[in-house]
């Protein structure tokens, strides 16, 4: 609800919109294949389908869950939920049918809007919670039972906005977290202002940035770019999924100046031909981040897009996300002499961080401990889960489950997920080391490292590679790469080089409790 | 206090404070003559200021007065009083000492800080309200009775920090407001961070700033750059106050890459003959504001300074203060010749402007009407005034009292200021506080103070006055009148005694445009 008078208003993402009319009203707002919209265009449909919801008895705070490829309409479902008053739910379609059933009883959404290809799941979710509506947002036909989304909003009139900001809830993002089952993150709309505050500058996002947006909108930082480009008057770029040649081509096409991709997708792009015969030259700011990088890759892709300058963000969910960057002058040959590029960057402008002990005493620097944030863009919590909320925000700070250290430049360097530290004789070992120097060998694809236990030591060093095309390493050539360069209780006691491909997250992260799990299959002692 | 922890960390000024050591602990923070000071430093004395505030019994909220000019005090006195809980309040050292002490007996504060040349007001302040202590803030002796800063930082140990933020009031600025007493403008930790978070981009603000402090500290403008500086990781560098030649000297010697004005310091600089001899490349980004700006002036000192960019900003103090800039894209010769430099701009990233007509009903582009802002930014009301806060914030919109209109493109023209409102030399006289003052001389029948045109001040305050009988008082009479009970700047510097009466309107209010025709004949250059 509008906040009371006397009050200062609250920042809302909405503000963000009327802003971009404001600043580009004729200016193209939104591309999607040969469709193009501009942002008074937009704004209009916005509060169309804000007045349909609405008019469909979405209640103030209700939730709309999304279920679709990239599309324009993705884009109008997000602030279309939002100036409706509800809250926007994305699920990530890759889930399996019974992951996506819980994740809707969870949320209890009011109604459902399903993009072309999804329409099979509206039986699931009717039967998961009651549904007052499923919209049909497609090209293609609308299956029966569900409401057409261009004929609702062709009757509808625009609404006004519901007016809802600071830490009104706004999104729901579910989350597979080190526990087996998917939390909700509540994020409000001050959370996502805070992250748009807090990475245009290093961005350098502005009303002529033309941002492409491939990556799943179930995720957070596709998601949240959303806002931002927004907020700033931009345009959007929609891409269904992303695949290595039609991102390119649609760089090269739409003129793309910002796009952000996890590193899987930067082997991908190095690996497609078309990165070095396309014209790429409008490709101003690249970021990157979600997992660790490798320096060889990097490299690789720097090299491969030299009018680009790249910027590392880190984060997560529980942040909106984004807490340190790696800006662009970060990544000159400078910089990576000193190793910048290992390090995840410093803090943005409106939030802290801080490395604690087990006893969550701040460390000072060069000793890593669990890192911790705070600050405006941190979550409201996780959604009907207070206890393990009060758990990992305790003291006021989001415990992030990350290992790392700051050194005495303000540099944070994450060296482990918590749960991917592996303690092999009483020994540390971050497996991002290991994987790190695993990924400079020329015949390595893909690795991961974790513990596995072992009678003597506890737990022991395994990994798990797969080889590029024809190129040929050993098992043995590849734990002798590590030796020539780690000390050797790091070093893998195992190696498992793989035909399949790695076990892969929506988010195009290796699942680790999933190889963890495959090992354990494969190492069980035979029963009798 | 520190927030529920189960709540979001709300945005917090001395955030900024933590992540300028976090960035450039061992870099320069603040420079003031010779002396130097790193961020560390900074944060260390800081925290031992705000140990000693709250020894000597400074309660979470309560006001500490600030009467100085510019120096690295100053600074360390915004932020040791925030740093403690409390709230600052500079006042206007140019005031008359009963608006001195009227600003006091409303404030309330607990304790005053006076730099040196000040301490004759401590015995001013202390009749005005009861004072728990007054710290002595200079390099020269300290008076009887007063507290000297450097003994007092010296033995105390350095505080924690209160951890106020959000809407948490943070500063007290007055303005002389539209009725003849001034107003303490309530400006939150939230409403300074949304002024970072609104300026930082357009003003290319980051860790290599090195901004020059010469505008008074009483002002919004000047301020509020103390804490965008801060968060960035800038570098500040105090000037006691602004006179042509030391600005120019210092932006060579310290090497300024940021810097405001107000219009009359251009014209000034302008005529400075330095500003064509000196070495002032380093001078990268300047703002200015505060008053409308001659564009035959504007291109006179860009043509003056070819390496730096110009950015205009436009506000208020009640809005902390920016709502609209104008970008250095919009000062190039292209935007110029669009008429552009006689535009305020477009809205900031996170606030909302309007036009409004009589009923407050929005305008569409191209129509005049009252400029209206909201957002993060809009202050929290008027310090013991409930009803005049409620009156200008009515409907969630700060009222400007400022007249203009937008264009197509989201541009800003004000085409007026509230049309009592005189600027001269970058300060706001109304003209209704100077009359109420000549109206009390018991000579005076009828008076009307208007701004008129000045070469140097930009305007200057003329006063028109018909006297109870012709025997009662001299022109120079009548101005002392004025200069024992204002400050010097907002006293007439010309007043015509009237043998006519005032021109009226129907409903009996002197017509002041009438009166400024009669002025322009009167002073019309003579032709032939």
């Amino acid at each position: 609800m509008p906040s009371d008078a006397s009050m200062p208003a609250r920042p809302g993402l909405t503000q963000g919109l009327r802003r971009a009319v404001e600043l580009r009203g004729g200016g193209t707002a939104l591309i999607d294949g040969a469709k193009r919209f501009t942002w008074r265009e937009v704004a209009e449909r916005v509060a169309r389908l804000s007045a349909v919801l609405r008019g469909l008895g979405l209640p103030d705070g209700g939730r709309v869950v999304l279920l679709s490829l990239n599309t324009h309409r993705s884009f109008e479902a997000f602030f279309g939920v939002i100036h409706a008053g509800g809250v926007i739910v994305p699920l990530n379609h890759r889930l399996a049918d019974g992951e996506l059933a819980a994740q809707v009883a969870d949320s209890a959404p009011d109604m459902v809007i399903l993009g072309d290809e999804f329409d099979r799941f509206a039986g699931l979710f009717r039967e998961a919670t009651p549904l007052k509506a499923v919209i049909h947002a497609g090209d293609g036909p609308c299956s029966p039972g569900m409401l057409p989304y261009e004929d609702e909003l062709a009757a509808a009139a625009p609404a006004e906005d519901a007016g809802r900001s600071g830490d009104d809830l706004a999104c729901l993002f579910y989350t597979s977290g080190t526990t087996s089952a998917a939390k909700g993150v509540m994020l409000s709309h001050a959370n996502l202002c805070a992250n748009t505050a807090n990475v245009i500058g290093e961005l350098d996002l502005g009303e002529d940035a033309v941002h492409l947006h491939h990556g799943p909108l179930f995720h957070i930082a596709p998601a949240a770019r959303l806002f931002s480009v927004t907020h700033v008057g931009g345009c959007h770029v929609m891409l269904p999924r992303f695949t290595p040649a039609s991102v390119i081509a649609e760089i090269e096409r739409a003129r793309i100046s910002h796009a952000t991709f996890v590193p899987t997708m930067f082997r991908a792009l190095a690996d497609e031909p078309s990165l070095r015969s396309a014209d790429l030259s409008c490709l101003r700011v690249v970021s990157y981040g979600a997992a660790p990088m490798p320096e060889a890759l990097m490299v690789e892709v720097m090299d491969a897009l030299p009018h680009t300058r790249f910027v590392q963000s880190y984060g997560m969910t529980e942040l909106a996300p984004v807490v340190t960057m790696l800006g662009w002058r970060d990544h000159l040959p400078e910089a990576r002499a000193r190793g910048l590029l290992r390090s995840a960057g410093r803090t943005v402008l409106f939030a802290e961080v801080r490395v604690v002990d087990a006893q969550d005493n701040p460390l000072p620097a060069g000793q890593a401990g669990e890192i911790c944030a705070r600050g405006p863009n941190v979550m409201l919590g996780y959604w009907n889960r207070p206890e393990l909320s009060a758990e990992v925000l305790r003291g006021g700070w989001m415990h992030t489950g990350d290992i790392g250290y700051f050194d005495e430049a303000g540099y944070l360097f994450v060296v482990d997920r918590l749960k991917d530290m592996i303690i092999t004789g009483g020994e540390n070992v971050w497996s991002q080391e290991v994987e790190n120097v695993l990924a400079m060998h020329p015949a390595v694809s893909q690795c991961a490292v974790l513990g596995v236990p072992h009678p003597h030591w506890g737990e022991a060093v395994h990994a798990e590679v797969t080889l590029r095309d024809s190129t040929a390493a050993s098992e043995r050539e590849l734990i002798d790469h590590c030796r020539e360069r780690l000390a050797h209780y790091k070093c893998p006691r195992t190696l498992q080089i793989r035909e399949q491909p790695m076990p892969m997250s929506g988010a195009s992260k290796i699942l680790k409790h999933a190889l963890r799990k495959e090992w354990e299959l494969a190492n069980a002692p035979a029963e009798g």
